[in-house]
């Protein structure tokens, strides 16, 4: 081999849509998960963690004709002398590979399977603001049975984990809807009505997609215009649904060209939510009885609705509600949502709900794709990044972390003295370090500790040492002086304590006790 | 676009050398991460979780100049209309992320930095028997700091993680030794002395590939041949250093070309370890006299055991060991292994001991690549999964988990009835699930308990239902007796009991109190 080549010097920077993530940001999500992983795990649902790396064709993707099967998720070819290896490809989901993993392992694991998975997804999308290419899901799936019984347990284990991390019943709601309702709807009005089985896995990704990469059936459309819902409204969907609409920019958008009376339907559809669960099925009922398709997705919707009733889940946690749209074209019956209520300020300033933290619905066909039987199943997936984004703006984690008491040096060759406080201070369930920097400037070692966010500072210097004592600094209450010099009561506490070093571990954990009042 | 081909059927199968990780596996796992980063965490250290997806140049990663740098990484480049995207990887290791995110963020980052993390990483080598290329990494750093203290802190905090996790003081110890120590030997022995510090991070990668893949200047020649040490002894060494030796198959392996007497200076280094860390460091003085960095590095070790005694971290824990080899090529000071001393049967049923569970040293170089500055730091890895193997070898872990309670469906159209029990059940803190499955079959339901490792079954049918009773069995119970169906003593005590309805989650929980016994 040639002599290496000095390379230049590398940026340290990570790729384009990737970021670290730092201290409480770490552990609040970790501590998120272990929380959401628990109520999983209550009801019943066992860990999988599947490999974070899978076969290009076991991650379903819908392959264009080209040679690097990589739009939409990261992908790379094995190497091989004939350029014959494996297309291999980061997981875009949690949802793919636990239908590979159940075909690949049926015959081992329990039916239903109700399993539940964490970890980070990957997409190869262009990146945004706040919009990353490695993000966090934590899913839970019941695999192997039919039964209303498990979309209702999901939605109900849903409603309860948001509960259990910090939101408050009033500030979500869990809404349900069913695609065969909406199929039901179609029926009386497309003709070309495309079944849409040769994309099962990646409808997802086309919804996200520019309308110009694809070919569409007219389904497609439909199902495009009315996730719009949110956006433009009763009257936007009903145009864009027939002849087109200008948008805010003043371009026109073509319509799907249906007939009024046809758009008409769906939108009142959508609109079709009573007084109550109740109500809404009525509803549903009468506009749909032409169908039986859409008949049996009123069912499931009722029988779901009994189920949560039954179990005390009511409206203030969750409803059926026929304007939930996303996912329509994913899931193949019931659809749910948990959207979190409360307002909060977008980056200009201006009031809007913070929407939605979690997904799922019924998926029957995945399994399918590597079996040829069909296996029913239906999951949920919470938007980890997002739910604490959400607990983040309502104050109820707090992004940062109180650092560890820091021993600081004042005589480089007592380290072992140093760290023998520090280990007494462990030993008592107080996290604590000693100062490793350069000792010589003490104001850098307060500093240090300052970043750190320590709430106590320990010195030991010559004279300390001589007379058996140790000085406390409470640097929470420090810094309040500082701020607040003026206010009396402040000066008359003391922030500095001396006292002897055998009650080191005592005054530091009365300080600490303080602080946390 | 054109019509999608139909795909043939995909193979339900994980990439080679990938697998998946099913229950127990992922909660001991998780457990065990947890108890490493708590343990991390009391001593200071602060949580960092760095994008699984690095550039490549960031990587370190030893280039070949060619047009696939994918060499011991999974690579891929960023699609690009001209094909000048930039090259992407995985990370191999949390180590160099970590220079990478303190290069980025140093002038945001407290110095000194410590930080834990924890995570997969991935390695594109040739799979092997119970050789995965996706596998979990747990590590702690201290970046900033040439100080001594920070190396024999990383050292009380790994034994002390040790014993966290439940390796018994006695079963592991903690070995220390220095590269400097060696580079002092090599000084005496070594004309060709390349410096290789063009290969810095990815040194450990290159002593695993094969030797005909790289151009070796003897200085690795010699470290490869040392790290054979374990396998082949001190006498095999002193042959690969010098003439040459047959292996087992009788093959004759080419010897490094060194003299006898240097052979032997560098197997006396090896084997210098004495009766306690003071006669090791007196040993190694007497060695490498001649040596100023030789000296410096037995100066280190110094320091490090005082620390350590200090401490009250005694040989039983630590210990100054020369014949540490294991990333003397890597680490530029201080190297630290921690090996369980444990006996373990392998596959052929020979004993033997488990080795190695965790690793670290110090490495100055790192975020010099990036920055032209060198940073002193120094840090340890553990290698969660191998820890995981060890436990369970030791029975300390146990490999499987409680199922939930199960209650049985005797009436397909009270599902309600039976999920409020669930909810009773699960609101005592009880995990407990209702079966999902077509009910039809009643044995299918036990036998679904039973694969589920399930402690409890409920039954209620339409009998019970009207007398207000339910049915529990205790299913562990049950195992036993039909396990030891001769035995008076179990056929006496009844393993399945009828309550009042009233009573289900009273009884339920002191049928799991008594498993529990």
């Amino acid at each position: 081999m040639a002599k290496v080549k000095k390379a230049p010097r590398p940026k340290a920077i990570t790729p384009k849509g990737f970021r670290d993530y730092f201290g409480a940001e770490v552990s609040e999500r970790a501590q998120m998960l272990q929380q959401i992983a628990g109520v999983y795990h209550h009801y019943g649902f066992d860990a999988l963690e599947s490999s974070a790396v899978e076969m290009v064709e076991a991650l379903g993707k819908f392959l264009p004709d080209v040679d690097r099967p990589n739009e939409g998720v990261f992908a790379w070819q094995e190497f091989d002398e004939h350029d014959k290896g494996d297309w291999m490809a980061l997981r875009y989901d949690l949802t793919a590979p636990l239908a590979r993993v159940y075909a690949q392992h049926r015959n081992d694991l329990p039916t239903p399977y109700r399993r539940y998975a964490m970890g980070p997804v990957w997409r190869n999308e262009k990146p945004g603001p706040g919009r990353y290419r490695q993000f966090y899901q934590c899913d839970a799936d019941t695999v192997g049975t039919a039964s209303m019984a498990a979309d209702a347990e999901i939605c109900a284990m849903l409603s309860d984990t948001l509960e259990e991390v910090g939101i408050p019943r009033g500030d979500y709601i869990v809404r349900v809807n069913n695609r065969k309702v909406l199929d039901g709807i179609l029926e009386g009005v497309l003709v070309q009505n495309d079944k849409t089985s040769a994309l099962p896995t990646d409808f997802k990704t086309m919804m996200e997609s520019k309308a110009s990469d694809w070919e569409f059936v007219s389904r497609d459309a439909v199902l495009r215009t009315i996730d719009k819902f949110d956006k433009v409204g009763a009257e936007g969907v009903t145009e864009l649904l027939t002849t087109g609409r200008k948008d805010q920019s003043g371009a026109f958008i073509d319509g799907v060209g249906l007939s009024q009376l046809d758009a008409d339907k769906i939108v009142k559809f959508m609109l079709s939510r009573g007084q109550d669960n109740k109500e809404t099925i009525a509803n549903l009922r009468t506009l749909i009885d032409y169908s039986e398709v859409g008949m049996e997705g009123v069912d499931e919707l009722e029988q779901i609705a009994a189920l949560l009733e039954a179990g005390g889940y009511g409206p203030d946690r969750i409803e059926i509600d026929p304007s939930v749209v996303r996912g329509l074209g994913y899931y193949t019956g019931p659809v749910f949502e948990a959207e979190l209520t409360f307002e909060i300020f977008d980056e200009k300033g201006r009031k809007r709900q913070f929407g939605s933290v979690a997904g799922g619905g019924r998926y029957d066909d995945l399994v399918a794709r590597f079996t040829g039987q069909a296996v029913p199943a239906v999951g949920v997936s919470i938007g980890v990044d997002r739910l604490l984004a959400a607990l983040r703006e309502k104050g109820r984690i707090g992004g940062t972390e109180t650092g560890p008491v820091v021993v600081t040096v004042m005589d480089r060759d007592r380290m072992a003295d140093y760290q023998a406080m520090v280990a007494e201070l462990r030993a008592a369930g107080i996290r604590a370090e000693v100062y490793l920097g350069n000792p010589k400037n003490f104001g850098n070692q307060l500093k240090y500790a300052d970043k750190r966010n320590s709430p106590v500072a320990i010195i030991e210097g010559g004279d300390e040492k001589a007379n058996g004592v140790v000085q406390i600094k409470d640097l929470i209450l420090g810094a309040k002086i500082a701020e607040s010099a003026t206010l009396e009561e402040w000066k008359e506490r003391p922030s500095q304590f001396e006292v002897p070093r055998g009650d080191l571990v005592a005054k530091v954990r009365d300080i600490l006790a303080g602080q946390g009042e």
